[in-house]
């Protein structure tokens, strides 16, 4: 067992958990990069949204949805922000999906929008690139 | 009925349309901030992740997934960040629950890390704050 988030799911290794069910685990980021930040993962290994099955990604949103209304219903927050990252060239850094919760404030001075590079193409011919070809019309 | 994601869904306000289903609907973000950044929404109006029934979230992470992994496996895309804001503390700017997906290419020079203020308090006193009670031990 290598993965380090199987093992903190295992509980072979400590963490500072907020919330666990029989499907998912949710502990503060160790980073302290944030008073709050806390990441919500699935106890069965998956790496990131491309490869986990729907039940547990399902179950893993129903983790962050209890998380998110307890910080604001409970513990004083206003609001949250769910950030996820899936591959490496999206920024992944552990290969167990998480999901990052940050907790919010009104003027809490944190700007959680990120710096994009600005469009170029026209959204008729990104439409045509991207848009899922079967679908319900 | 005034809400612009709901005149979107029902298609009396036109988009760039990405994927629909019976619940959700993708679209690309006319704010032209980044080539294929993608809205997805549930149909049935509810303001964020706070007030969204299970099913509603879940039928949209099962979108989220099926655009990921259409972008990586037929638009040659390599990873996608997953962005969402909850409350006008979170920066959430249009009152209908709505995740950002932004597809990611290897050295795109985008940073989707947000910035943060920094910790200041003890992880032992965060998680004695934030831990929610009632749960599977």
């Amino acid at each position: 067992m290598t993965c380090l988030f199987c093992r903190i799911a295992k509980r072979e290794i400590p963490c500072y958990k907020i919330y666990e069910n029989e499907y998912s685990i949710a502990f503060l980021d160790p980073a302290k990069d944030n008073d709050g930040h806390i990441l919500v993962i699935p106890k069965k290994h998956c790496k990131n949204i491309f490869d986990c099955d729907d039940f547990t990604l399902s179950e893993l949103m129903r983790s962050v949805k209890l998380i998110s209304n307890h910080l604001v219903n409970t513990c004083g927050f206003s609001g949250v922000n769910i950030l996820n990252a899936n591959g490496e060239a999206a920024q992944q850094s552990v290969g167990h999906f998480h999901i990052h919760i940050i907790p919010r404030k009104d003027n809490d001075k944190i700007d959680a929008w990120i710096k994009l590079n600005g469009g170029i193409t026209s959204l008729e011919e990104i439409q045509k690139k991207l848009k899922v070809v079967e679908q319900y019309e």
